[in-house]
C-alpha cells in the first residue's frame, strides 16, 4: 500500500486531477497494487481555506506520503498578493526546497498523431521530436544567497546571487547522463560559460562527469544559441541539461514547440526517489470549471509517479499506451482537436483512457 | 566629415564589411555627406596581429571616432583560449563597458518577400512580424560584482551577481518607451519578478516609467512565458524590454524566428548617441572567404549607424529601400535563396544594392 498526497490546487487542477485518480484506480485493479490518497489544499485553495499557499498540514501530508501528485496553482484572484505569497511561488518553491527536489525532468515529445499541432514549419517538425529537459531545481539563482535590496532614489539596487557548487552540478549531471543512457545517449549541456563564472564551473564539472559515461556524447551550448537551435532544428537534441534559471526558460520553449502543452508532464525528484509530479501547463483559469480541460498531462504526471517513485513501470507503460491509443483513435479534447477529431470533455477523456486500458 | 572606426573582425566579417563600405560610399555621393574610415583589428584578428582581442590602438581609434562599425568575431582557431581572452567575450564585453553602451537595439523583422523562410507554421507566421528587442547591455549579471570561485572538492562553489539599480532600469525603460512611441506604442517588459528580487525592482521601476508615456501600453511577462509566446504568436509583441541576460536569450530567439539571421542588424548605444553597430549573426567560419556570405545584416548595421549616431536618417531610409527592392526582385544570397531566386555572392549583392540606390 503506497500513500499519495493529492494536491489538486486551482483552476483546472481539481477537474484534471479527478481523471488522473480515475485512471490510477483502474490501473490498481488491473495491476494489483494499492494506493491510498490523501487530498490536501495548495496554492490559491490553500490561501482561501487555510491562509497560505502551502499550509502546514499539507506539508505534513506530503511528508507522510510516498509521492506528491500536484495539479496546478494560481489565478487572477491571487495576483494582487506579494510575490512570496502568491500560489505559484508560495507553494512550488518551498515544496522544492523542503523535499530537496533537485532534479526536474520535463519530457517534450511530439505525439506522432499530433505532429501538425507543432508550431514549426512541417519540413522542420518532420515526424516530431523527443527531448528530455533535465533542470536543476533547488540551486542557482532561485535560492542563491545573498538576495536583497538597498539604497535609495536612483541609487537603489536589488540583487540576486547565482551560485552553484561542484556537488550540485555533479548530482544533476549524473541525473542527465543516467537518463541519456536509457534514451538517445546524447547530452547537451546549456550554459553561458563565456560570461558567467558559475557557468565556467558548470561546464568543467559536466565535462568531468561525462567521463563516467563513455557511451554518452556530450555537447555544450550557450543558452542564447540553444533557444535558436531549438527553433531551427529540435531533432538535434536528446537530453538537455540546464541549471535552474536556464532550465525554466528552455523547458518551457521546448514544451511550446511540441504544440501540445496539454500533454506534457513533469517530475521533480530528490536523491531518494521521492517526487512531486505535475503537468507542465498552468491552471488555465479561463477554462476552469467547464469540463473541457485536457486531463492527459495530469494523467501522464501520474504515470511518471508510478515509474519514478513507486517502481510500477509496467502499469505506467500500460497507461501511456492507452493514452496513445485514444489519441490515435482521434478522441481529442478541444485544445488538440483537428478536423477529423471526436471532441470530448475532461471526464469523457478520462473514461476513454480507462476503457482503452 | 564624420569619423568611423571600422572593425571587420573574423570569419565573414571582412567580406561583408567591404560591401557595407561600398554601399556607404555610394550613399555619400548621393546624399552629400562625408565619412572617414579608420580600419582596426578586433577579435581573432586582434589576437593574431596584436596579441589581444581588443588591442589598445583599436580602443583609441574608437575613441577618436563618431561611431563603430563592427563585423563579427570568433572562430575555432581561438576556442582553446580562456573565456576572458576569446574573441567574443574579450572584445565585445570590454567595448560595451568602456563606451557605456547600455542600450542594445535588435530589430527582428520578417521581410515581406521572405515570409516563407520563417521557421514557424505559415498560419502562425502569417505575413511576418516586426519586433524590436531593447536589451540593457552594461549591467545585470554580466557585470554585477562580486563574481568568484572558492572552496575545494564537492564544496567548491562559483558565483555571479545579478544586480540592477533604479537608475539603470529607468534609463533602459525610457529607451524602450521612446522606441515604442515611434512604432506600435506597446512595450512588453520581460522579467522573472516571481522569483528574483532584482526583477521585483525591475517591474516596479518599469511600471513607474510607463506613467511618463500615457500613449504606450505596458505589459509584463515572465521570461519563461515569453519564450513560449514568441513561438505561439510573435505578432502579439511590438517592443520587448529586457535586462542583459534575458535580452541575450530573447533577442536571439526572436532573430531565429524571423528565419533570416543574415538580414538582422543591431545597435549598441550610449547615453550620448555614440554607438557600436554589428550584424546579429556570427562570424560563420564555415563559409568565410568563399564570397557567399550575406552582407545585408552588415549593411543594415551601417544604416542604423547613419540613423542613430550620425543623424542621416534620409540616407538610411534610402539604403533600406534599396535592400527591400533588391530582395523583392529575387536577388538573394545562398542563405535566403528559394526556387525563383537569382542567387548571387557577397560582392554581387553589394553591387545590386548600390545599383538600386
Ligand atoms: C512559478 C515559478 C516559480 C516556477 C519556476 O520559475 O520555477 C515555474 O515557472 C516552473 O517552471 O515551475
Ligand atoms: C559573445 C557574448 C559575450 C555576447 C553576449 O552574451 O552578450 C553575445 O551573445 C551577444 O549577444 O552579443
Amino acid at each position: 500500500m503506497k500513500k499519495i498526497a493529492v494536491l489538486p490546487g486551482d483552476g483546472i487542477g481539481p477537474e484534471v486531477m479527478a481523471e488522473a485518480v480515475k485512471v490510477l484506480d483502474a490501473a490498481q485493479k488491473k495491476y494489483g497494487f494499492e494506493l491510498a490518497y490523501t487530498w490536501a489544499d495548495v496554492g490559491g485553495a490553500g490561501i482561501d481555506n487555510q491562509g497560505k499557499a502551502l499550509p502546514e498540514p499539507t506539508v505534513t501530508t506530503c511528508e507522510e506520503s510516498d509521492a506528491i501528485l500536484f495539479g496546478s496553482v494560481g489565478g487572477p484572484k491571487w495576483e494582487h498578493l506579494p510575490p512570496d505569497e502568491q500560489p505559484e511561488r508560495g507553494a512550488l518553491l518551498p515544496l522544492r526546497k523542503h523535499f530537496k527536489l533537485h532534479c526536474n525532468l520535463r519530457p517534450a515529445k511530439v505525439f506522432k498523431t499530433l505532429v501538425d499541432a507543432c508550431p514549426l514549419r512541417p519540413d522542420i517538425a518532420k515526424d516530431g521530436f523527443d527531448i528530455l529537459c533535465v533542470r536543476e531545481l533547488t540551486g542557482g539563482i532561485y535560492f542563491g544567497q545573498p538576495k536583497g535590496r538597498h539604497g535609495e532614489g536612483g541609487e537603489e539596487t536589488a540583487f540576486d546571487t547565482l551560485v552553484y557548487s561542484r556537488f550540485e552540478i555533479e548530482r544533476i549531471a549524473r541525473n542527465a547522463f543516467d537518463a541519456a543512457m536509457k534514451r538517445g545517449k546524447k547530452v547537451t549541456s546549456v550554459d553561458k560559460a563565456n560570461v558567467l563564472t558559475s557557468m565556467v564551473l558548470w561546464r568543467e564539472v559536466v565535462t568531468e562527469v561525462a567521463k563516467e559515461y563513455p557511451e554518452v556524447t556530450l555537447d555544450h551550448i550557450y543558452v542564447d544559441n540553444a533557444t535558436m537551435q531549438l527553433v531551427k532544428d529540435p531533432h538535434q537534441f536528446d537530453v538537455l541539461l540546464c541549471g535552474n534559471m536556464f532550465g525554466d526558460i528552455i523547458s518551457d520553449e521546448c514544451a511550446m514547440l511540441t504544440g501540445s502543452m496539454g500533454l506534457l508532464a513533469s517530475a521533480s525528484l530528490n536523491a531518494e526517489g521521492f517526487g512531486l509530479y505535475e503537468p507542465a501547463g498552468g491552471s488555465a483559469p479561463d477554462i476552469a470549471g467547464q469540463g473541457v480541460a485536457n486531463p492527459i498531462a495530469q494523467i501522464l504526471s501520474a504515470t511518471m509517479m508510478l515509474r519514478y517513485s513507486l517502481n510500477l513501470g509496467e502499469a505506467a507503460d500500460a497507461i501511456e499506451a492507452a493514452i496513445a491509443g485514444v489519441l490515435e483513435a482521434g478522441t481529442h479534447t478541444a485544445d488538440i482537436a483537428r478536423e477529423a477529431s471526436t471532441v470530448v470533455g475532461t471526464a469523457a477523456m478520462g473514461d476513454a483512457i480507462v476503457a482503452e486500458l
